[in-house]
């Protein structure tokens, strides 16, 4: 039985994490910290938690305080907001998951460039392991700091991983088209984020700088073995959850859907959370879970290949993910707490 | 451990009840009825599935064929479809939990009446027992034929129990305003359940003679000593899943809240999946669970009470409560496999 | 061609206002005005209007100042913000047509119980018509200050007047249970509006104080010709727009439906935007319409009526009834900009 | 004033032309057409309708026995179903409006190939005109037979047609990222289409050889001058209407946005219905209306431009573009009974 503490736990991936942390059988909740609710009673915020967690939201100060009684720390935190708490932890023996961009991105200047905030730890950055589980599982393991990955990155880079770690696409092709659920935009009060403003409406954003494309960029970059780019284009779509990430890239030789149906197989055999399929995914499949779902086409008249991904952007897009990596670092079984399934509607 | 078979799986109910017993301990899925996707394998049919229940729907037959083979079954099926396979697996000492309304009413004629159809097994009337286990525990607990209560007749008679068993009502002033979920319309391809018929609108239907009229009333008029009768409008509301009974009755007395709020807390006392709450319920709260949440407002102004109760129609509205149900009948801990919270959204 | 300007253009009622004015043959719209997004293009916050509205909100002083150069103000502003415009308007000789609450209320003591602000012109209560146009055509066509009505009262009032003037049924036996879309609750940036919180989810809210109770509790008492009370619970429902008023009463003789339809077809036999169905209403068929649908059962096992009328909340029950009152308070033909049909889907 | 019939008249793109065609100053409808709602009146089908739309729904025979009444028919049949009505209708005189794909495309082997049906009428081939009414306005005056073009082609050929006119886009790296509301797969019974199987899902379908994409080759290659192929990948969104239009190319030349503003509002500065915008379009500013929004970015990092556009699939996307184009073949203002906007929600 270890002890956690979530830092930023009234968002919507903090309210996930507590959830699935309340189930886990080896983890206890020390606390909870809550900037807008602090001193509010869960259920107040969360009525699902009516009867079950029934704790108060305590804030900043106290949280910090409580470091050295916790043995890990979720933050679940604005970017620019991780440095000083992670840096106090680290230095208690704290495990740090960052649910953040603060440790994602291997360079300063780049987060810099693209997040607009002075990176604050950059020592820190050689000791953060990208916390994409299914590819970086032994890092993990010995790490004590994990920048838990962004919900399209972590969709996209298991939809191409295979085909870049083959080399069976050209790395200057890669189109990304994301559609993501309302929730990705989180729990703040703004009018874009209003039930009318969303519903009954698609729309693309952020186009073509969006602050998940470095990241994306560093992880593929690392598999394909060189530098690359790609057109990453999120769009938000009027659900709760979940993200599809429809990918496509110019084949760099002939290939059949049967091959890559072994190749991705093949190279995903030991992931319980990712399931290749033989149809195009759909997100309600995974909406509730911590699955990730893989799908492709091969378009043999434009000689491109169309691998769409789908997982839900709370889950395996970042609280489950997160419980996933603690696993990963506590020695627990990767699956624990994690075994839900979606529940289709 | 014991074997189970599920007779109408690919319903909403049916899948439901599939995935509850899929993760419930003491559970092995023996086989897995459907009359629409006989031989189809279970995750061509729901994809959340994959990797996970991956065996073929069987027909009728072959289910029938089966039932000494299992300790338990489970029908989802049409009313009126229920006599024959529960008379069949009775007699070979299977338990039956049938999630229709065959056994739900005591009186041949009344079902007869308001279902249209002849009942086919009166005999076995007198020994079914109305699975509502919040109010009927100790009579499941010793029964072999459960009739799962229905979906409004659950949310509701849990939120006016209390006030009936303490008089505090006049019973002919009953009125239930209902809104359900489009799955309470089950998975049949009808024009009125398509996406574009149902979204962006709410409607009243089947007023005022929806068939589970005599349900509640039979079961509330059990708990007031006396027969009664309702008026009960349901609606139809633009989501997938939920149950809001908004229920209002003439106090017989002057009451306060806070004297509500004890009744209604000493009436629910032990019951692990009713939540008595300060606030009005809101369905978003017990979506994905078995619980139900009841809150409610007295009027002071007109001497009314106004009580509403929220259920997941899926689960404490079919299949979760006849897990609970199975789980009584075979002396399992009441809440196993049942214990998952709302993810809230 | 008359000149209007509308006061809180830019909430939903307010655009939606504009949007009509836009297509309205007698009409010039002379300013908009807004308080957040004063100096804002009107097709950066609606895009809906670019290439057809592109002018500049204004602020309040502007506004002010710009009376003098209409004939008409509409008011779409939170209640107690209406008295002083108003007041220096009708001294100007401009038609007011307030869409708020602060004139509804005949009343200052009620006004303000239910209110809780200070009503700042009281002498100006009595000058004021409830513009409810189906019942108060004449009196609003000599007024030069309309209130117009609230969307829950306009549903209820339209959907309940007839059995009232006919004394069908008992008046302390009104229940009316009422369902809205988000947009009701108006274009703030609440937590409690956002996409994720409202959607897959029904909730009861503001009972049994709502404080459209007294404004229909008033209306409903001028046609019975006695003071009487109701049970008022209105529901928030995922949907963009419309609302659900589903009344019940006690009958105080038996009627059949066919006498109830002669009735209510007589009763609204010339009016344009009411029409009476023997089916049960539905939002979809009325949203962005101004027409009201009306429905019924007799329930002859209860002795009840069950009425269920169905509004576009922003059109008839808001901007569209506005301009209903603005075409009779200039003498142009009453349906004048307001004859576009439900597009259904 | 003339005379028109609709044939497929509730289907959801023949309610839409109805709903137009009763508002249109210089149309008289002379009959509605329906292969399931024979005998059935339009508002039983259509609550919308009420008290404005209430004659019968002819069967096939009577409706090609009234052709000689007519001056056009609109033609909203499944593919394969329009050659016959179509010879005949030309034969007495009557224009043709083709919404389904059996003269879209130019090239009987083409149609037969994607359509897996026998082109019983390619006779007709050479005198269809292609109906996007923008780019084809003088062929489509002089024409007596339209092929009204699909959704997702109104809305990609739109957008991409300045870029290829201009030569500023290699002709083999177009991709189409396609998103459609779940009104564009039609009326029709499919479990597919059940509000739960759609609701709080996306999913991508028909990728990569939907019928869609020799259309948008076909019309994209008149405008290059060149054969081209294009990656075309649909998705299925939870919402009534829109599409929108998600298009990616590799500019031939360095340009930036504000020459590329220059060159799309030159390229369109006569048209009504489309709108550059500098924002990025959501599909609500043009819902309910026939307008079609484009927006895009140019990404100097990998060279590419993304283009968006966005139409409401039953208008601009199938029944007001049929309008539009009768408006052309009749003389009449090409935006008569079509000059409403969105309204925004």
């Amino acid at each position: 039985m270890i002890d956690a503490g979530i830092f930023g736990a009234t968002g919507y991936a903090g309210q996930q994490l507590a959830w699935i942390l309340h189930n886990h059988p080896e983890i206890n909740i020390k606390f909870l910290n809550s900037h807008n609710y602090t001193n509010f009673q869960t259920n107040q915020v969360y009525g699902n938690f009516n009867g079950f967690i029934e704790e108060k939201y305590v804030d900043m100060d106290e949280a910090i305080n409580s470091l050295n009684e916790v043995d890990v720390i979720f933050l679940s935190l604005p970017h620019g907001k991780a440095f000083e708490i992670t840096e106090k932890a680290l230095s208690l023996g704290v495990k740090v998951i960052d649910l953040g961009a603060d440790f994602r991105l291997n360079n300063k200047e780049i987060y810099e460039t693209w997040y607009g905030v002075n990176h604050l730890a950059p020592s820190l950055l050689g000791n953060s392991v990208y916390g994409l589980c299914e590819l970086n599982r032994e890092k993990i393991k010995e790490s004590n700091l994990i920048a838990n990955p962004g919900c399209y990155p972590t969709a996209t880079i298991l939809a191409l991983a295979p085909l870049l770690k083959h080399k069976l696409i050209k790395t200057d092709s890669i189109i990304i088209d994301a559609k993501s659920g309302v929730s990705g935009a989180g729990r703040s009060a703004n009018i874009a984020s209003l039930y009318c403003e969303c519903n009954e409406s698609i729309k693309a954003y952020g186009a073509p700088l969006h602050r998940h494309t470095p990241e994306i960029e560093q992880e593929l970059g690392k598999i394909a073995g060189e530098n690359l780019m790609v057109s990453f284009t999120p769009h938000l779509v009027p659900m709760n959850r979940g993200i599809l990430s429809t990918c496509y890239g110019s084949l760099t030789k002939a290939i059949d859907e049967e091959e890559l149906q072994e190749i991705y197989r093949e190279f995903y055999k030991d992931e319980y959370f990712v399931k290749i399929l033989k149809t195009l995914p759909e997100t309600r499949w995974v909406r509730g879970s911590n699955l990730c779902h893989i799908g492709f086409r091969i378009d043999k008249r434009t000689g491109r290949v169309l691998v769409v991904s789908a997982i839900d952007n709370l889950i395996k897009g970042a609280a489950g993910q997160a419980v996933q990596n603690m696993n990963l670092l506590f020695g627990f079984k990767e699956t624990t707490g994690l075994e839900f399934l979606s529940m289709a509607l």
